[in-house]
């Protein structure tokens, strides 16, 4: 795109070049529209091919394959799991896909017993932990809908009394603190949200609670944000979250092989000496049961913003006279499970791999989490195969993975990338990630900066299914009604997020460096984890039509074509610069609010920014010019860089005290698990008041980034 | 204060010049704490005088001041509510005072018959609009407890759908239109909050419904704000809000008399031609009552921020199927109210008056709202008849005003004043008001600017019951609670509000222009206006020791004695400047984002408001010069600027559409009711996008400014 090949006057080409943001210009004829990295009439060319693409997937085979991965629980590691591995193998190889199963063996607990939860007053009542038969939703009175339970919870038959203690983060603690309320041998009460529940068991481990229950509150994702299911999308009295209480930000993957692939011959850890897994039991419970056991709770007045939406005043509880037992029985055993990789080798760049991935395990039936996500691989597969049946082969490989075991921790994602990790950093352009693909109908991203165009680009360039308008459009129409006044009125792009963690491109950026996006269609979805993730909700709910599932087939296989196609890799360094300053602006800010910004130098760091800020736009002009002047061996040369830049700022120490992460800008922050916490290290340090980490944090930044710039000039002349 | 009389040196002066926002520095010896507006002898006799006033209110006669004025509801114009005026009047005389009533006629509404509220859907459901019968609460039980209504509601008997309207402000209405809904024909349920209840009653009718039911959520004042009565302070299940639906914002006091006296021989309007008067029935109901009309409603999905706190997904309703009756029957007719009016002459500017003020009558028992007020004005009464009976003669005239019917609308302080308005513009220095003085230990305060300082330096000097630290260093310490990690840093003021209305300061600042003060303890307080505003209530929860019923009377005395016995007023107008500078820039930051900046001039105001603050930090400083100089001639000229400043900001063409609001500042909103809009036409104006109503509002401003300097420079030598 914007480059000057058809001729035009040199004004009209700084018109193009001043178009930039909108990344696409319009040309005289139909059928000329620019593509970013590609020539005119390879654009031509790549159009004609995308659109041949987009209308291969449909809503009625999308539709079929939900049902048929969702008709039964497929937690990881059973013979459900593996029959859902076996049907997307087979479906792959009869869109006539290369498609192979890959095994792990790895580290997973199911239940033993049901858990008991006790409430002690002056009597003892038990609570139930069952979620309950839905009308209507004939799935949710399946016989082996999975038990509530936690991933990764330990065994433990613990009495304590019981403290509230809001969403169980830092800060809760503090104000409980305040309030005279220890958690020391208690049992903590806390709800789901703001934090990922490893992080909300960690916190109470570290704060001596001997057990943690985790329930929904209707506040959340319960009635206070709509109707409960089934009458509406969101989650009922009687319905619990599942899920994995890995200390994630630790390491995700096996807990027993970090950093090397579960496979035969490499050695485990005991499962004590594993540092992502916790010590006391965990459990889940509906908000039924929390209510029972929040009522009774005494002591000091809650303090401001513990307030819930069950219809009573929240205690802190912590008194003697309330106690519960808690007791959980876990299965624990190496078990396998079902990666399913298939590929199309590249014909011209069959070593630079355009992957993309989804997980297909579910703590449940898991319609909407994560197997809306799998239906569209599927489809997207089948429309690649439709090409390759016409003869096409991609200019680079593309590589299809259906990863298992997600849910407990990216283990199936993690240990691919574990083994193939050498391949990776030598070869893989890109990461994109879908997990839940679809619970409504608003388009959503996360992403590393050098792929934001790319993301805008292509959903510029796909319908929305209801409106007709593009996805693009309709997402920065979204994104501008969360704004104030005046900013709505400026022409601001869509916003992107930043990637944190919770799903499969967690080793691929963070622990790799490959660049990665993760996308999906969003709603209002209350049953997250629960036996009401199910087909039934899909498709009442969340996409009655199927056709988001088409949309969201239609952008991610878009996407892959394009990284895989394009003459220069459409990756953007300046818009990662910029990234770069303001989270850099934004950690500053906070450190000189706790008197921190003279322990580090902050030049250093404007200059590192300015200089890769510089030799980014340089390539970015180059890019340019090597696309209109089909030079292949610059264009090589630019390529080979632009994939290496995300790789630079993998910095191989680790950061502190989680070696496994390794990138110098995004990871999870410790404390929010799931969230991104930018500059990963120095924000973490400038938090705990460290200022001696503030220094050696933010001189590792600077060299990564010294390091991203020096290999952005290898892309020079 | 900060006066150089003690023969140091010019920097010392200067010292104390900069220390002015301290507003007290020490002098060497003991006694010798200055007090601004005293010279240094006079000022050691202040203090011994004001100690020996503060020494006289005590927990045991507040206690039972407020014991007998709570034992029967005593609604306006009722024998009950004439009871406690003959009470009040009989404990004042018993002081030594002299103490009168003072009748008015004026036109209110009881309740004939019970009000009816029905649920119609497939059936047909009348529902409850009493309070229950709290144990332990032994009034709880009256016979005569006042029914659930709404003073000023008119009569009807009307059927239709109903809406949920959520707090029934505007922008609420805006977003029942972006979903479809018109409440045109419809009866709206709104929740109590965030706006004065006239105001919701006047949007529904303006936007056409038939009918509007107000009710408690308890989110707002109930089980969410903590535990409910009786086992906590907050709004039980069956508990509503009685209230006026006035329309204050057009004018107070009697509809049928506006700016005139209810007294024989004025002539009344029509009840048609009142313009204060809603034209619907309005009904209040509890929260038991509004989940069973909220559970069955349909209609769009409820608007972002509808949701209140009952365990249930709000829809909005509108639907043909879910309708409701509301059948209000009111009995309207001139009633006589009584004030109770007692005064202590001044010995030497006896027409220099200094009053006080607190309403008396309650919509049931009214322990916090208005007794303690009223309890406070004994035990105030009390300590003044002591000094009196020790030979006091105060300076200036102080009176005590004990008004009825404030609850349907200020009435009794309204009438009073339009009756002397005359004598008010003359002769008032300042009127403090205390309306509900107690529901728990956190000092609040509302003022005109220049009354700032001296409420600073009154608390300064009186203790806190419960922590021994000033009053003033409590309040600080919370406002600094509230603020961000830098700004709690600095040594911040105590935040003061700005008077909008809601209570009988209105007639005085607002009307006439009488410099006015508003100030109370404040705490967990669920029961307003509800029955359970009880005698039992305040011992259990508002002031179990009456200890602020005792710090109520001690600020509220000294506030008025300084006023009465200073030699020079301690009027500060140039924090009035400074606060007006802020309202314009604040008022020029909306003004810009509506492009309406050009559309009057911003030169004229900016000058207007320095040439005031210069004026100001003048005539402080001759006022500080008169009092060390013992200059009597100068003072009384000093002094009569500063109590002019205020009558200067009254415009007598008053407020746009609505010219009994009088002053240029400070008036409520039309869409608050209670919070003040500050440079309000200009304000309104700026909401209503109407550029040339700004230029107007804003020449009107920029002339009261004008003439408030001229006033100040009549102070000049």
């Amino acid at each position: 795109m914007t480059t000057n090949i058809t001729g035009r006057s040199t004004i009209l080409t700084l018109f193009i070049l001043l178009s930039i943001s909108t990344s696409m210009v319009f040309s005289q004829g139909p059928n000329t529209l620019r593509l970013d990295g590609f020539s005119d009439d390879a654009a031509v060319t790549q159009r004609r091919l995308e659109e041949q693409f987009r209308a291969v997937p449909a809503p009625k085979s999308a539709r079929e394959h939900l049902r048929k991965l969702t008709i039964e629980p497929h937690i990881a590691g059973t013979k459900e799991d593996y029959a859902t591995a076996i049907y997307v193998r087979d479906q792959l190889r009869s869109y006539g896909l290369n498609a192979e199963l890959k095994e792990y063996d790895v580290w997973l607990n199911y239940p033993n017993s049901p858990s008991i939860v006790e409430l002690i007053t002056s009597r003892r009542q038990r609570l139930a932990i069952t979620e309950a038969v839905v009308p209507g939703d004939a799935t949710s009175s399946h016989p082996k809908i999975t038990p509530l339970f936690n991933g990764y919870s330990a065994s433990g038959d613990v009495t304590g009394p019981l403290v509230y203690a809001n969403y169980g983060l830092p800060g809760d603690y503090d104000e409980l603190k305040k309030v005279g309320v220890d958690v020391k041998g208690k049992i903590v009460l806390v709800r789901y949200g703001n934090s990922f529940r490893g992080v909300k068991a960690k916190v109470a481990e570290d704060h001596g609670a001997i057990g943690c229950i985790i329930y929904s509150d209707p506040a959340d994702d319960g009635y206070m944000q709509g109707d409960v299911y089934p009458k509406g999308p969101w989650r009922p009295v009687a319905s619990g979250q599942r899920g994995s209480v890995q200390y994630l930000f630790d390491y995700p993957g096996d807990p027993l092989t970090p950093g090397k692939p579960a496979i035969d011959g490499v050695p485990r850890l005991k499962p004590e000496e594993a540092t992502d897994l916790t010590r006391i039991p965990v459990q889940p419970i509906a908000y039924d049961v929390a209510k029972t056991l929040i009522t009774p709770l005494k002591g000091p007045v809650r303090p401001k913003g513990f307030q819930g939406g069950l219809p009573l005043a929240y205690h802190v509880g912590g008194t003697a006279d309330v106690k519960v037992r808690l007791k959980t029985d876990m299965d624990y055993k190496i078990r396998k499970i079902w990666n399913v990789i298939a590929r199309i080798d590249g014909s011209q760049e069959p070593d630079r791999w355009v992957i993309l991935g989804n997980h297909r395990d579910a703590w449940v039936f898991g319609a909407v989490d994560p197997n809306s996500g799998t239906s569209a691989m599927l489809e997207v597969g089948r429309g690649f195969g439709e090409l390759v049946k016409k003869g096409w082969k991609p200019k680079r490989t593309i590589i299809l993975g259906s990863w298992d075991a997600e849910e407990y921790g990216l283990i199936g994602s993690t240990e691919w990338a574990e083994e193939y990790a050498a391949d990776l950093r030598e070869k893989a352009v890109a990461y994109l990630n879908l997990d839940a693909a679809v619970s409504g109908s608003s388009f959503g991203a996360s992403s590393v900066p050098s792929l934001w165009k790319l993301i805008r680009d292509v959903t510029r360039d796909v319908k929305d299914p209801k409106s007709g308008k593009s996805i693009y459009q309709e997402w920065q129409e979204r994104s501008r009604e969360g704004r104030t006044e005046r900013l709505a009125n400026e022409t601001a792009e869509a916003r992107i997020g930043s990637l944190g963690s919770g799903s499969d491109y967690t080793p691929f950026l963070q622990h790799l460096g490959v660049p990665s996006t993760d996308i999906g269609f969003n709603g209002d979805y209350g049953v997250y984890h629960s036996a009401y993730d199910s087909f039934y909700w899909m498709d009442h709910f969340g996409d009655p039509g199927f056709l988001y599932h088409v949309a969201a087939a239609q952008v991610w296989g878009t996407l892959a074509m394009r990284l895989a196609e394009a003459e220069a890799l459409p990756f953007d360094y300046t818009d990662y610069a910029g990234q770069i300053r303001e989270f850099f602006a934004e950690a500053l800010r906070l450190a000189k609010q706790r008197n921190l910004s003279s322990s580090f130098n902050e030049q250093d760091m404007n200059k590192a920014i300015n200089d890769f800020a510089e030799e980014a736009a340089r390539v970015e002009k180059n890019r340019r010019d090597a696309v209109s002047d089909k030079d292949k061996s610059k264009l090589k040369r630019i390529n080979d860089a632009l994939i290496g830049v995300e790789r630079s700022f993998i910095d191989e120490r680790g950061l502190k005290g989680r070696a496994w992460y390794k990138h110098q800008i995004y990871a999870p922050g410790i404390y929010t698990g799931y969230a991104a916490q930018p500059l990963t290290d120095f924000r973490q340090a400038i938090d705990d008041r460290n200022s001696a980490g503030t220094k050696e944090s933010l001189d590792r930044i600077v060299e990564a980034l010294k390091r991203a710039t020096t290999t952005l000039q290898r892309a020079r002349d």
